[in-house]
């Protein structure tokens, strides 16, 4: 059950309390999500004769690019929405995909747009992601949305955060009074998801590289969330007995057999038995990411009416 | 030196280290702010012909914000900028006030705009604060400059917290590796702040209503930014000896004698014995905010050069 290379500090608290050590299931999770997405799709294209659509724009040749996009276009298709792809070359202009986001952002048939990233050297993908619109801009990652969500006022929020938050609202209910600490700073996740906690009504509290003592706050977390890409980052001594413990990185690494595996930022076989609900890697966090983009582009197809009307 | 009500718990804390009880002196960082914007002033006309200019907005006859308008154009006119006041009646509708911030927009003798709230009811300030250009919204209010905030670019920042940032850097230099406990987390002041100190490299926690044991935070901080409205909320038992001491509250009181006073959500007779560093209510941060305003007036005239260069 465990592979503790360290002797456990708190041999008690592993034994005690209701629960320990819950898989969160985030991978059944989305599929009852998608499921409920795409019985959504069909009401609203009842009541608005609308069918979302969602445009993913690609530059470059990148392969692990390749393959999100292509996840992305078809999990887009399967919920019943339209799904819009432009892949484009490696010596495409930033002049020339600020052009295309123009074109996409006059487009009624596009509700949601997502570029990307990383992008090649030459394209500003600060300058790119500000020139989506922001009632299309399904990452969250523009400066209005970013904005709306420092302000707690509705908008389109990051993916991966907002599926950490959807699983945690699952598991916990409300959120309110708890103590949240989140590892990382980065704008994708660490940043927007303690804004979304605090939102919640959470006591947030942000742990980074620059942390002296880390393990003090994650050591009072009822909610921690892991996102540095520091595969093992956390090992048990890091973790309140009970805590609920999501687990954002994903990392390859080579096994004893020469083979390699899926690891998260979290320790798991030392931290499951410590922590109260637990999410694995893989099937975790990752596949709430797809599922919340079309979440977030059905969010946007209400937005582009609430607009017009 | 203290008016304890309470036992010190920890006396043998508040007599230890190098220095405690230092009072930070908003007031002559203000002035001395100030003379600075206005050298600065005099070198960007001599350099580019152009007088930095704030146009501050008024609607209805709230007293208070009729003092706060009239203190903010005077201190706008006393650096050498251009100070424009626009006091419209209670009866403004938000239409009219949203033309008038068009015309303001569209204006290249104004730099920056202030719209003063609360708003009368019937005007939804989020709206206003938001059709304010993000090179002119000096208050650092719209989702813009939230969202800029927030994702570590550069940008007008809020008033308040630019200011208890500017203390503290003068303070303590680089804050990098500081824990940071924010108390509030208020649009205006607390998750601005929090998001300041953050990119500057502090392990940064907020505290609000919601928090089950303040205390077990605040109490960690090497830096306690304190905004809440609640006078004389933080006590002794909640500061950590040698701490630095940002006090945002401001509320008049009544005192013993009849009259009355303003005071801090700090305990200032308790908490400066303990304290490393501690700003005084009146006389800390209350002084920067308008120097900040300045500032960022001036900042928003140089924004307006680079867009048309």
């Amino acid at each position: 059950m465990s592979d503790l290379t360290t002797p456990a500090t708190r041999p008690a608290d592993t034994a005690s309390g209701p629960e320990r050590g819950r898989r969160i299931d985030g991978k059944a999770f989305a599929v009852s999500l998608r499921k409920q997405i795409a019985a959504d799709v069909v009401a609203f294209h009842a009541e608005y004769g609308v069918t979302p659509g969602l445009a993913v724009v690609l530059v470059g040749n990148d392969p692990a690019s390749e393959i999100y996009v292509r996840n992305k276009a078809l999990e887009t298709h399967h919920v019943g929405m339209r799904s819009f792809m432009h892949m484009l070359p490696e010596t495409t202009t930033e002049a020339a995909l600020l052009t295309l986001i123009g074109r996409l952002n006059a487009d009624p048939e596009i509700h949601g747009i997502l570029v990307q990233l990383p992008l090649p050297n030459g394209i500003d993908a600060r300058r790119i992601t500000n020139a989506i619109d922001p009632k299309k801009d399904v990452d969250g990652l523009g400066e209005v949305n970013a904005g709306r969500l420092s302000l707690g006022l509705p908008g389109l929020i990051p993916c991966t955060p907002l599926g950490c938050l959807m699983l945690l609202q699952s598991e916990l209910g409300n959120l309110r009074g708890l103590n949240a600490v989140v590892v990382g700073a980065s704008n994708l996740v660490g940043k927007p998801m303690a804004l979304l906690l605090l939102n919640e009504g959470c006591t947030v509290s942000i742990v980074h590289i620059d942390t002296i003592n880390p393990q003090a706050l994650t050591r009072t977390a009822d909610i921690l969330v892991v996102a540095t890409g520091v595969s093992g980052l956390i090992r048990h001594d890091w973790v309140k007995p009970g805590a609920t413990v999501i687990d954002v990185g994903i990392t390859r690494v080579p096994t004893a057999s020469g083979k390699t595996k899926l690891v998260g930022d979290v320790a798991f076989d030392e931290v499951a038995p410590i922590a109260g609900r637990i999410t694995p890697v893989p099937g975790g966090v990752g596949p709430m990411t797809i599922a919340c983009l079309l979440q977030n582009t059905l969010t946007a197809a209400r937005l582009s009416l609430s607009e017009s009307a």
